[in-house]
């Protein structure tokens, strides 16, 4: 049982984890902040916070279990100003789809990293974002990736991840770098593709056409370029690394791609798309 | 009306067309033609055609209408089969994803461009294949692209156009150049990048947890991997110039993006991907 949960961000992931926690009632009163009353007002309304504050330290005062859920590159800024009024046996968790950046984050608004501190990353979401866009079933049957430290208090652990199973979801862990690794690859990647695509036909002469014939293909696969283009940008800065490393790897594929269509090379072709077919018939349906 | 149609590859395209038409009741007989009897005999039992042949010559007897729904490296050899029996004044169209290689084929099939000959495009389908997957609503409310010739018969024109009417489509002309360049950006190229990708992260070491780590959007974004590849590799084959072309402007844009992150340029990424954000809202939902 959590006693005070405070969020920080009570948008699509903090407000959909406020409410699922609320309705599996295992959460005696849950605290928000963030930078604009609007929305925290919104929040209330919404009946996803019971109550809060724009001021950090007198949001997280008497809280068990803290969660950041803003936005990566506003991690930092919340450890520094929470640094001195986190009780020393709270939860400390986040939610950024990054871990190496949030745990350099905390690491410095800290000065060091908190025993309680555990990384976190749910891998559910939609394109849309704000409170009003949050739902309590999101996490429901999808996985939550925790990624304890050396420093990593067992107790703390035990605690986020109990709170996340009370969400319907399946938590697992492994190292930062991992994680870091395999989300490059399966999220960030994509959306780099999707971006990039919609961006460069966009810039095309006959653009209003070009989009007209698109087909439900071109809807589908370009959904995820509909995302909030703040937080990409924060993923692309915090996840650098891993993201060049994995686009390194797709573009020379691609260019293997296009010798294998500029050479009229059939046989190549049919290969890589009955691999890709198979690979994805099996692991995603 | 059509009294009777003839349908070459009685499969997603062919076999959705004949059942759209027959709930239309706008046709009186159809008559399927392919290589498998089985597949054939199938169509019969779904309700899909009222009878068949193996033998193209006599399938197409007495046609008023024929469709061309096979595969696009089989056009040929059907155009092939079937000149010396095609009525002088019979209707005939294709439903083939590129336009520039079935007017070659079916000129070098029949000898000369037949008057009658309208080269068609429904923008519509889904990822399966085969009669099974057939519906007759498939078409209701999608684009229909014709790339009328200068040797096309104003006759045939205007029928092949309420056939497609018939069906519940939009149905729209433009020049076989600009059919081929417009789904090269919208169709062609999406399919490439999803295959690529897949491809690309299952030949990586651990793709049985990059796999599983897999969320929403990345279905969706992959969703067109599961095409079939031999239509893919056809189409690649036969749409190879307006692929390549659109393909080096994307390659060139994405390197442009990788650069931005490899360098953390914030703001070019953000300005790039609120573009592509602006432009994929406004014109896919
Ligand atoms: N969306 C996804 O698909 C997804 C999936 C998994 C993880 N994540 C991670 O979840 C986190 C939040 O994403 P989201 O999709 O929930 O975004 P969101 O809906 O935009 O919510 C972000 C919240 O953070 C607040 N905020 C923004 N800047 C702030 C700052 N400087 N200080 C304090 N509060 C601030 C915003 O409220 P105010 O405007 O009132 O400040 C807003 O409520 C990100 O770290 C993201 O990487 C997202
Ligand atoms: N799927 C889409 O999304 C889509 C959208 C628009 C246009 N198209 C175009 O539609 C056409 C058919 O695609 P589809 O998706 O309907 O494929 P499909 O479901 O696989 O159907 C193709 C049909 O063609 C027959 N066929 C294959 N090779 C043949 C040959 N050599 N001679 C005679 N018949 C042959 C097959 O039957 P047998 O096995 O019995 O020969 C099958 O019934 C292609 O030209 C494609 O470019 C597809």
């Amino acid at each position: 049982m959590i006693r005070r949960l405070t969020i920080f961000g009570v948008g699509l992931i903090g407000g959909s984890l406020a409410l699922a926690l609320r309705r599996a009632g295992t959460c005696e009163e849950v605290v928000g902040c963030s930078r604009s009353e609007d929305h925290l007002r919104q929040a209330v309304e919404l009946g996803v916070i019971d109550r809060y504050s724009l001021d950090p330290a007198e949001a997280v005062a008497g809280a068990d279990m803290v969660v950041l859920a803003v936005p990566l590159g506003a991690m930092g800024g919340v450890c520094a100003a929470i640094r001195d009024h986190l009780a020393p046996d709270a939860a400390l968790t986040d939610v950024g789809s990054a871990k190496g950046s949030v745990v350099d984050a905390v690491r410095e608004g800290f000065g060091e990293l908190p025993h309680g501190f555990v990384p976190g990353h749910p891998i559910a979401g939609t394109e849309r974002s704000g409170v009003a866009a949050a739902f309590p079933t999101l996490f429901q049957g999808r996985r939550v990736i925790l990624t304890p430290l050396d420093t990593t208090d067992i107790g703390a652990l035990a605690k986020v991840r109990t709170m996340w199973e009370e969400t319907g979801a399946v938590v697992e862990s492994m190292s930062v770098a991992h994680h870091d690794e395999i989300l490059a690859a399966t999220s960030h990647l994509p959306h780099l593709l999707a971006f990039g695509l919609v961006d460069s036909l966009a810039r095309m002469g006959e653009r209003d056409e070009i989009f007209r014939y698109a087909a439900g293909g071109f809807r589908d696969f370009t959904r995820i370029a509909s995302s909030d283009p703040v937080m990409w940008r924060d993923i692309c800065l915090s996840n650098r690394e891993a993201i060049l490393s994995v686009m390194a790897h797709y573009q020379e594929d691609l260019t293997m791609i296009t010798e294998a269509v500029s050479r009229g090379d059939g046989e190549r072709l049919l290969e890589i798309f009955q691999r890709a077919k198979a690979a994805r018939d099996r692991f995603c349906e």
